[in-house]
């Protein structure tokens, strides 16, 4: 229910910018009469710098710590055509027109969305994030594929050639795995960790798999290439934080009853400790149907590619939790627009220790990921 | 949660019935324990006489006959290669030996699920509706495209122009609309059934329009080819019984928060009437998502084709309540398998009576299709 | 997310009008950009006309009648202190001041809320709907009690008989049953009402029955005290109306995804008909939660006091699904404020043809009535 | 949908056993073809040893080291009556007749549930958690007050005095706050301990605080009294075994899209740590409700008293997020059986840092404790 306000004509915006202000003190003690929660506008209001087109780096880095000296927070982010510079805090009086007269500055104008690195406002252009030869958004689609848990050598080796051969180029396995029950299995640890990294030298696939705890991202992050955030710790602030100041990409997957606000804000957390490499993946939520194990809303896709910069990739094992639903839920994704898959494959379901029942067999992979490509290639998209 | 034994093999199939009589049995007391509640086996029981290929009218006639001399309903589907008879009631001992030596019978076979005439079990072969040129199912895929009300003549004429231009094979339009609110817009009533009736003079499309009340059944009926049960009405039982009655296929749309059980049976409750020809509608969940008008689950695609052989239609603008998502989402359902769209266009959706917000314009409408279009051919289907 | 003004003082209410209008307009170029529908004012406004204390009827009479000569349909409510006419319909420039000065009139305010009878705003004291002994709302708690279908005569007079003597003032029961499925019990239909009629005739109990659908109507409600509209129906607009017309009072039962607007509005299309006697009753969502069948959320008992004069009525067997978590249920239905109960009770459960694995038995049921009486008294309430 | 044995008659209970057994494997195939999952024997069993009346320590000690001498993991609990060892693991052929032949033991018995420590079959009689003067559970009911972030020292110190004077047995208070976005205010940190601790001082009251992170454990637990865990790390498994090490009691808050499975499993990494003190709390859930922050399924609390001999405690405040709505559920909960109230309390609740808007002031506090004080006398309990 936020105001975001999103991609305007420049005139319009400024117009709306006025009006919100205004509205907002009016809107006080009307919302107190109808029980709505306004956030204060200091909490949502923060500014963006827009560099002009030919602004040089040394007018880039003193409008930062011009934005710095103002006690505010400065994220700059480059663009293709320009650089723009979100400025993150809560005074503002005064420093709209301080900073608007800088060397370099076009414009000057405050945002509204409670996330603002992740804004689409603050970037048009879409993010792309790389890994080895992972590639996801701004027209590349990346395949995340393997097993749910790493379960041994052999398993891990034929799950990482297999995948590969069928065009994955990231392999995805848990190492340490968050389980329901104390009594479940809790993954190989850095027994997996080994595997994941051999699995890695033999084929050149990017290394995904989940951290549970800040102790583990050291650990973790000197064999992954892509640290995963799992859903039960999308809220997991501290961790959050810890993955945020790693210098590797993160797969944050939404939790199952999270907003699409809160999905944001999330991603936000890591942005804001300085890492701009976050994949976005819709994963399923918890609705009322059984038939699924969770219900997969793919108009998250469109949706988050309207508010965001970030690639959104989706999870169509967890999302529908039955390998025979997997390739349709798969194929729906990319034609809705996703930039990638991540996919639990297994050699042999039935035996698999965790989530058999919702993985694919690499002859199930393989022609999905035909399936996929087929479509990725009639909407214009490279898989 | 109720036994469905999707495509066995067949003696797969024999060693599962015995075992669910029998378990069925023993889960009783351990049921009451754990406060789980099973339906009574004759609750769920009936029966499906296959016939053998070459079986003759007067066979199948005979067969009738005898299911409904034992007091059972008898609903005989015909299939490309041969025909079976549903026999639904209560009473079963005895019953299935006599009915197995009938003649032209290949074999007898119960089936547990609470659906049975619309059981992917008795009718392997997906069923095909028409109405003038409109086809869904069966590897064709209909789009059903109008606005949410009929406004006037200039309006609806507009549309059914420009939809049919645009690759449209029916009309939709509301003539009555269900309105959460007593002081909103009810709906032109007859004068809007009229226009549509003159849309499909000048453009040969099939009109698609709601009916609310089993009074209205006659008059819809008489302007209408396909009659729709909205959302709100999926468990109108005596709406449903009068459309089962009516001579015109059925668009039935699932409710908010109906199950996928729920929903086929409701489609049961028309079928059971005699009524073959029913389409199933998948128009989104209420879930606790906002940014999005209902949450569109798009797995009801696959799993529906995977336990019926009735078509399924998705609604991505009721699904998504947004004109902005509702393209992406019309690309996906045609991904995720479904045999026809029913989308909302308008010639100015601002200045629409309802649901201008969610609907698309000329323009929109025609982009939509030619995506929709080249990915139901990358993927082998008519549209 | 309306904006309804609730008990504001009377110079606090005219500025929130002002600021109403106004920020209407504002909002509107806003709202665009941020994808949020607003309500057109007209459509949600109306007025209400505050006569004054010592008003006659005859002024009154008067000021209905200037109301209709406006087009708009007038609602006279009758308070304990003062009559209101409420005033519905789309335009209203220069109305406001045209009806101010009418004879015996007050003040002439607006009202936002999209429910306008139902609302609170129209009728400060709560509303108490009597029929027989049954007296729910005010003060008192009313018990409705009985099984979910009407199954013979011992059952249902068994039943009658051990609930009045527990303190129960109505008897429930179905004799038009909606099924899930086609081919489950129906009910007894007429047979049914004439053995509840019997049942009153035995115990002075008020009756009260389903209705669902408007061929009904009239055959029902010549043997009920109380027609209920079951959560299925709650958005059968028809049905609405066709109650709305019947001289009796309605349960209305909450549809299990209908939000508190849609319920209220659902009451708002019975009042628009002229029949004042409404009961809301909550009785569960669908939510994720297995272990019950709904879930039960008591906050819909204060929230609704807040909103509407109706009485809130909460029905604990369907709520929660299980005999063993009803009387705890029932319990905090009373502390949460609640003008009624409505129970499932049967003579013998198990054997019980529909809903028996939530139903109390006679034993149950008088233990629960004794907490229940015991936490009424303990707050100053009558049961 | 697991299977949980509650409360049978012992020798019902070994019919039963055998029952699952057998039926357990019947249903694999079954289970297969319906698309069912179910969890396999070994991943639900284990045992309980049931020790005699007079079992000295000696035979319990024994019996402990025979349960590891399996490789299994013992876990003694001690009720008023007798002792039980839960024996969890996986291996179990013919251990169940080696360990029914020890000395003290009157019987072995399997158990079902996934959650074992926390099941209500393993122990009979309700726990009670004591921390200072708060006791919770066991007929005593604790109720927790105070803001939901400390502020600063007039602020919570004011809180203590007026909570205490209400009858509050526990002061709350943030010190650590999870918030969802970055750029709100995250906490006065150790600061806000010591000030608790000042409060703790002062008046004697127990303190609840929340714990975001594994690190911050021995921090936190040498201020507080109670360790709370908030809804967003309900599944931060690391979390919970750190504080299932810490020497503290726990407030374990449901997840907003927890199934009580999940929620009982979460107690269930606190309990296998070894630590019994876990009261679990009912927060609300998220379901498509919008008038109230959160849905609080009240049947909650008679659910778990059935499953679980751990306390429950409910929090309103959250569960509603309006402040106009919390003292009706505050009773609500109490008649439903809650052994506890967590309620935000606030000075001034327009001027708080976070959650005003579902905070009481002290006056509302007051009445509301003197309300709940009512219902829990008429029902035999002590607050």
């Amino acid at each position: 229910m936020t105001a975001i306000v999103a991609r305007p004509r420049e005139n319009r915006r400024s117009e709306i910018r006025v009006t919100l202000e205004s509205i907002h003190q009016q809107l006080q003690p009307l919302a107190a009469a109808i029980d709505y929660h306004i956030p204060s506008l200091p909490e949502l209001f923060s500014m963006i710098i827009v560099m002009e087109q030919g602004a040089t780096p040394e007018q880039i880095k003193h409008m930062i710590e011009r934005v710095e000296s103002f006690g505010l927070k400065a994220h700059p982010i480059t663009g293709t055509e320009r650089t723009v510079i979100a400025a993150i805090g809560e005074k503002r009086t005064e420093m709209k027109e301080a900073l608007a007269s800088g060397p370099g500055v076009e414009s000057v104008m405050p945002i509204l969305a409670p996330y603002k690195v992740a804004s689409r406002e603050v970037k048009k252009d879409s993010t792309q994030i790389r890994a080895l030869n992972l590639k996801v958004g701004a027209g590349s689609i990346g395949i995340m594929a393997g097993p749910c848990s790493v379960e041994s050598k052999e398993q891990i080796l034929a799950c990482a050639h297999a995948v590969k051969a069928a065009g994955a180029t990231s392999l995805r396995g848990g190492a340490y795995k968050p389980r329901t029950s104390p009594y479940a299995f809790q993954g190989m640890k850095e027994e997996g960790l080994k595997l994941l990294a051999l699995a890695r030298e033999q084929t050149g696939l990017a290394i995904v798999t989940e951290i549970m705890s800040t102790e583990e991202v050291p650990l973790v992050a000197s064999y992954a290439d892509v640290l995963q955030i799992g859903a039960r710790n999308m809220q997991n602030y501290r961790l959050l934080e810890a993955v945020g100041k790693a210098n590797k990409p993160v797969l944050l997957k939404r939790g199952p009853s999270a907003t699409m606000e809160e999905f944001l804000l999330a991603a936000e957390y890591i942005l804001n400790e300085g890492n701009p490499n976050v994949m976005l993946c819709e994963r399923g939520i918890r609705t009322f149907e059984a038939h699924t194990r969770f219900t997969l809303p793919l108009a998250s896709v469109p949706y988050l590619h309207h508010k965001t910069h970030l690639p959104v990739v989706v999870d169509p094992s967890h999302g529908t939790g039955h390998t025979y639903l997997v390739p349709d839920m798969a194929v729906a994704s990319i034609a809705a627009g996703a930039d990638g898959l991540i996919l639990e494959v297994h050699p042999d379901p039935e035996r698999a220790l965790s989530d058999g029942y919702q993985s694919l067999n690499f002859k199930q992979f393989d022609e999905t990921m035909s399936r996929c490509r087929t479509v990725a290639t009639a909407l214009g998209k490279t898989l």
